[in-house]
Parts: C-alpha cells; sequence; structure tokens
C-alpha cells in the first residue's frame, strides 16, 4: 500500500509520499511515490500516486514524454500545459490511458488495477491548486474546508489531520503536521515505509522551497517521532481516570 | 460501520462499543452492540458485533435462546457453557447458524453478510479470556503481546492503542486509553457514532464494575475529548518546525 497527503493552506502546498510498494506480504520494494516536475520561475507541478504502481508508472511516463490528444491529435506533455485546470485533465486522462493499457489483462487476473493520485502546483500567475484524480480520470479540487487530501492507507492519519490543519496554518507547520500524520500510518500499519519524500512549494514563488528524501536516520523525523510518542503518553496520563464503576 | 474495541490487561477486560448504524448513508440509526450475559459470582460474558446487524442479532438471539449442538442434538445457551473456550466455539457455530439463515439471498442482493464479534469474559475459576470471531465462527484470542482487538473501522483509533497500551496498563487507565480511541474514530468517521456502551470487568470478580452507556452530554466523556484535543494541539506545536527548505 501506500500513504501520501497533500496540504494546501494560505502559504502554500505540502506533498508527503511514502515509498513502500508490496506484490504479496513478501516482495516489498522501494520506489518513488512523488514526482515533482519543476521549472524554476515558470511552474511546479507534484504528483504523488497510489495503487497499482504498473498503472502509475505508466501515467507518469505518459505525462512527462507526452500523449496524443485525441481531438486535435497533438501530443501534450505536463510542462506545457497553460493551466493547472487543463494539467489536471492531461493527468486524467494519462490515468485513463495507462489503466487502458494495462486493463486489457485485469478482469483476468483478479488484480486490481485501480489507482489514484493527488496533483497539485502553480503555473505562472494562476493559483496554487490541488486535486485528488481518480482512476475513471476525474477528479476534485481541495477547497480551505478541508484544506488536505489523502491517497493510500488514509485512516491512521487522519485524525492528526482533522484536528490540527486549517487553511491559516502555518506552511511549515503543515508539513510538520503532515510527518506527524506520516509517522502515525508507518507506526500502525507495515504496508507504508520509510523513506519519506517530501516536497513544500510556498505560493507565488514557483520553485520548490523543499524537496527531499527522509529516511530513518533524519535527526529530525527521529525527534519528532520521539517528541510525538512521549507527548501522547503525557496527553492520556494527564486526563484523569474515568469516574465509572466501583472504587479502584 | 462500527467500531468495537477489546482490551485485556492484567487488572481486567474492558469492551467499548459505539451503537451507530446504517443501510445506506440516508438511513442511520442506533442500535445496541455491546451484550452483557451475566450471573454475578458465576459468570461475566460480553460480546460486541460488527457488520451486518440481522446476522448479528440472529446470532446474538441464538445464543440467548439456544441453538441445538449438532453433534449431542442438545440445545445449548451461552449462560450454560462450562468455559470461556466453549463459550467462543458456542459463540462461533451461532454467528455461522445466523449467517447461513441469512445467507441464502446474499449472493442475490450483493450485501456483504459478513461479520466480525468480539467475544470476551471469565466463567467461574476459569481465565478472563478475549476472542475475535470470524464470519466463518473461528476465532483468535488475545495475548499478552498485542492486548486489544478491534473490529469494525479499527484504523483511525488504531495509533493511540498501539502507543499507549500494554499489559500491564491500569484497567481504568485502559478504559480511558479506549475511550480516546473511540473518539478519534468518531471524528474522523461519520458511520460511528454516540452513544457508546463501555463494559468493565476486573479479573476474578465475576461481576461487571462497569457497563453504562455514554453520551454526548457525558461530563467526563465532554471532557476527555476536549482535554485529549487541547493536549494534541499542545503536543504538535511543542514540536519545532522543519528545518528543510529556505528560510522562512
Amino acid at each position: 500500500m501506500t500513504y501520501c497527503c497533500g496540504i494546501l493552506v494560505r502559504g502554500g502546498l505540502v506533498m508527503i509520499a511514502d515509498t513502500r510498494t508490496n506484490a504479496g506480504l513478501d516482495n516489498i520494494s522501494t520506489f518513488r511515490k512523488l514526482h515533482v516536475f519543476e521549472q524554476p520561475g515558470e511552474r511546479v507541478m507534484m504528483l504523488a500516486t497510489a495503487g497499482n504502481l504498473s498503472v502509475t508508472q505508466g501515467a507518469v511516463t505518459l505525462l512527462a514524454e507526452g500523449l496524443e490528444n485525441p481531438e486535435t491529435h497533438e501530443i501534450e506533455r505536463l510542462v506545457d500545459a497553460p493551466g493547472m485546470l487543463e494539467a489536471a485533465q492531461l493527468v486524467g486522462r494519462a490515468v485513463r490511458r495507462s489503466h487502458a493499457m494495462a486493463g486489457e489483462g485485469a478482469e483476468d487476473s483478479g488484480v486490481s488495477f485501480d489507482v489514484s493520485l493527488l496533483f497539485g502546483g502553480q503555473i505562472g500567475s494562476g493559483p496554487l491548486r490541488l486535486f485528488m484524480v481518480y482512476t475513471a480520470g476525474n477528479f476534485i479540487e481541495c477547497t480551505q474546508d478541508t484544506p488536505y487530501l489523502q491517497i493510500g492507507e488514509h485512516k491512521y492519519g487522519k485524525p492528526i489531520l482533522d484536528r490540527a490543519v486549517s487553511f491559516d496554518t502555518d506552511v511549515l507547520d503543515a508539513l510538520k503536521i503532515g510527518l506527524i500524520s506520516m509517522d502515525s500510518t508507518i507506526r500502525s500499519n507495515l504496508s507504508v515505509g520509510l523513506p519519506v519524500d517530501i516536497a513544500l512549494l510556498r505560493r507565488d514563488t514557483l520553485r520548490t522551497d523543499v524537496s527531499t528524501r527522509i529516511d530513518g536516520s533524519d535527526p529530525y523525523f527521529r525527534d519528532l517521532r520521539e517528541s510525538w510518542s512521549r507527548a501522547l503518553r503525557a496527553a492520556h496520563i494527564a486526563i484523569p481516570a474515568p469516574p465509572y464503576g466501583g472504587a479502584r
């Protein structure tokens, strides 16, 4: 499995993705699932993928190398899209195309070829946007009401996002909360694992502020994990014992 | 959906279950999913149910009223079981029987008739035990390595259990942590809702210490929710900002 989240706040966009893939429990590998398409000063687009790896890799390749528009017969690449909406539509078409290519054998195999993607970024003077793209190529857009989107094993890491993130959260705090959400998922689900790729794009800068990989030896992430565990322990110890029932 | 968890620690057994059921998103009701079978001084057994309500209600009815043992042709009821293992086997047979009764129309309808149950308690001088029973009637037993079992929407509430519960946790603390786990689930998933039924059985007492229902007006649970939210906020604010990327 996979866990990725994207957080869109006033100050910018954060994307976080783990790197664990598995074909069965006994075939576990590390693959990059967070892809950054950047032309500094012009556009930054980030793509995080979950689901069938052959379909998502195929889609990423199509987006980089170009796929033919069935109406205009032009070859379209992500780096040529005039705006984020057109780029999201292109991501949807690439997913559909890649799914169709992989999907001929899908029904026979019993394997799920479903995927989901987070796609966010900013092009020129257009708005900073974040989308979730489904297997069918359709997508939804992140809004201020719920300033995050998740794909993959999203449940373990959702409570902290629900409680801690709002559109006015500082963008570095959003990254921090996203890392806590990722840590909660990694601890409770073997199919999500380190290293973690992170990217941060501040609004209207058109160049990534952060684009790096965090592994188990990263001192900040190690401190964050320990601090968070300690704080959770302290938090539940500080709550008084339940008043129900007889004397202790 | 449903969320139930059972926690088995040195001091005793805690069971917690929400009460929300839904047939589609527009048909939401409140049903008891935590059932206590108690003969004070002799036996206390607790049963929490998740999954198809017609199957679980049928199983509970069979367990209370008795079902025929196909080998001995005797009518067996839960309150007559000589030990917890035999009782768990009886729960498994009741589930299979109820599933078979409901299941004739299941394949046509496309509805899932799967269920899962938590079953725990103590009979006479026997050990205090906790089991998870599946649709097929088979079951697993909770051990000291992981002193809790969950059914239903288990992912949101798992991180706190993974971090905070061990076999040596005090039984009232286990109840408190179970309530935090339930609160995390209720906040992040609409299909799990108040009121919550709780039961607590101290080891070797053979009578429930707590068996009550908590609703939104319960002052302790309200304080717990607020304290926990406040503590989580304080905890993530106390963690320093990530060091990655350029100047702020």
